[in-house]
């Protein structure tokens, strides 16, 4: 075979311990092998509602409305940003990190007037300071990213639903990163739509979105309902509102796809959705408790041994992400170096940051299928050795024992 | 396990003879198994490289930017008019079928200034009627479908690219159905963006879109580049036009994230790339030429079968697709009935209809991996049976032998 065809598919077995991408837990990877069916097939509409059956556990919510977005966990994102959000809308965005600023970037394109409440990298707004805005702004909408893996910190969203609903307001939150890893409580925060993806904590690939939205919500984006032209009929009605400006990520149309009319959108990604459906069963077979307990096992054995190698960490431990811990690079190592180092001597990746953490944190990622005792203690020793080796002094050995000790101590 | 999970995936070996998805290639779906790699590993980024390549050689073309759009193909459809047109640019737009609607219903979100060139579904355009449109609407972008697989013809496109450089225009089109079923030449049409799918030609399951990209296309999209916040550096420009109103589906910033550059946009569907990097690979293994001809033979046995059999071919021989092909449903029969027969006697599914074809015509696929003359000649075999139970009157053996007969003639 000619030399531009190249060679098959053989990744190494690298363990991926960053923000994202995680290894795929192999039940998923399995699944992704089974042949396809046809978009209107019965075995396949049955398949598209087992999924939303399953992602309303996932999302802890009774949502009608849970499905997928055909593309990566930034396409749910503006799936749901560009439905709600129409030209002109006023927005109040939270912005504590790159993914709040993604959120306004979206919103930019939308024509949306945006307000944001903007906190340094690593802090998290409070009820009371989101109330404030809300009072000053009185938006339409507004958005907020629940884990952001580029500060490894949660927004607290307890009582948000309430408040916006107070303020006739709909929210919005991104959950890509903590979706599968810890509680995203849909109903029990009362936020309209929640966006989430499988390369994160669902321990599946990156390339669909799951998404929940509440009726409300549904309510609202239907009423900027515009049918194709090739596909109307005398039962299909436009909303009166402006339309929608994608027609890939018009999740009126989406709807419309997944619900008993299946009014022909995009052609489902049959083997996306049979990694997400594969993914939840996964995540409801463990259990919930018991699986966001093992990540919170994961990120305390982490930081312990994180700290026990003299590194300090970034950022408020009462708001840290329990999938993925900021670290400060130590004064005079290369961050790039030992990424490196981590990679060619152990197979094992660590992550980067962005903007004003760039070249300044490294962030280790323990989540979905990888947030494993034994994954974690890997990684831990081997991360010793390489800064051993980088010249940075540390206690030889303390760094595994701190990770296997906490590991087992009580949250 | 609670009955609520639901069981694992176990779909039914299905032949998918409609208008797709087709069957995936075994070797396909083996590769979606291969564990995922983190998105800036050098092994990752070799293999977005690779298929740049593959793709290259798929879309006949010199285009650097020739890259995926992680979406299904329609997505890439997107992709393509809403990083070429900006709000109030004038596009043209052929319109002969379900996805050239669609063109349109994609034009208007973005505010275009929509003029189309309007066949009826089964006619194609004369490079005479698509340069009198030019002069007469002076657009600055034209976009039209290659094969339409709502009509089951081909858009003829030889010399369009040159037609529309006379007059300075930018030109598209739509290739998802017959990209590796027919030659989709891009750089020899001088077509400036062409986009494609994987669950067509291809073999491969949807959920990734091929683009293709000429450069003076690139320099237009570039000069609307608008780089996210959170990864400004001072390396990183902003264009002077308009920006483009997604951002998803921004192919500035997509062939950034596939250039060296590598700048972070959404995380690469991983195991999608793997799938359409396999794809290309079995297409360029077999060879081009001898691809297209195995889907020409496959046509030629679908059309003499369906002949033999006593029924009517929609549209014109001339301009029919290879891939799929149109059928007039007898008077007097069932449309729905015999496509239920089909799939429960035979699990052979075939295709119905969308718009003024809706239950006139069934669609016929022979595509990718099932462009197989076992499965054309089972194919026939169950439509005879279906048929005559159906009530039909047809002489019986005749299809499958007038098939087989065919599958071996000269083109």
């Amino acid at each position: 075979m000619p030399d531009t065809f190249f060679s098959q598919i053989n990744p190494p077995q690298r363990l991926l311990m960053g923000p994202g991408p995680a290894n795929v837990h192999p039940r998923i990877l399995r699944t992704m092998a089974a042949d396809v069916l046809g978009q209107f097939d019965p075995e396949m509409t049955d398949y598209m509602n087992q999924t939303m059956a399953l992602y309303r556990q996932v999302f802890m919510t009774r949502n009608r409305q849970t499905l997928l977005v055909n593309g990566t966990a930034r396409a749910g994102i503006e799936a749901a940003l560009v439905s709600l959000v129409e030209p002109g809308s006023k927005i109040l965005i939270l912005n504590a990190g790159r993914f709040g600023l993604l959120l306004s970037e979206i919103a930019a394109r939308i024509g949306a007037d945006i307000r944001t409440i903007d906190l340094e990298w690593g802090e998290v707004a409070t009820p009371d300071m989101i109330e404030k805005a809300l009072i000053e702004h009185r938006p339409q909408i507004f958005a907020c990213v629940h884990g952001d893996t580029s500060t490894t910190m949660v927004q607290p969203l307890d009582g948000i639903g309430e408040l916006c609903r107070k303020y006739s307001v709909l929210s919005y939150a991104d959950a890509t990163a903590t979706l599968g890893g810890m509680a995203v409580s849909t109903d029990a925060w009362g936020i309209d739509i929640v966006t989430g993806g499988l390369q994160k904590c669902m321990g599946g690939p990156p390339g669909s979105a799951p998404v929940t939205i509440s009726d409300r919500a549904a309510d609202h984006i239907f009423s900027r309902r515009h049918v194709e032209q090739g596909l109307r009929t005398d039962t299909t009605a436009d909303g009166t509102r402006p339309r929608i400006a994608s027609n890939y990520l018009d999740l009126a149309m989406i709807m419309d796809y997944w619900s008993e009319k299946r009014l022909n959108h995009h052609t489902e990604s049959t083997t996306m959705l049979y990694a997400a459906r594969e993914a939840a069963r996964i995540m409801l077979e463990e259990g919930l408790p018991e699986r966001f307990s093992r990540h919170r096992a994961a990120s305390r054995a982490v930081c312990a041994g994180l700290r026990a190698l003299g590194l300090r960490l970034f950022g408020q431990d009462a708001h840290r992400m329990p999938n993925v811990t900021g670290v400060w690079i130590p004064e005079g190592i290369s961050g790039d170096a030992v990424r490196q180092r981590m990679r060619e001597d152990f197979e094992i990746e660590i992550g980067t940051a962005f903007g004003p953490l760039a070249g300044r944190i490294w962030r280790i990622g323990a989540m979905g299928f990888n947030a494993q005792k034994a994954k974690v203690l890997q990684t831990i020793g081997a991360l010793e050795t390489v800064l051993a080796a980088e010249g940075f002094t540390l206690p030889r050995g303390a760094g595994v024992d701190a990770a296997l000790t906490a590991w087992s101590a009580q949250a």
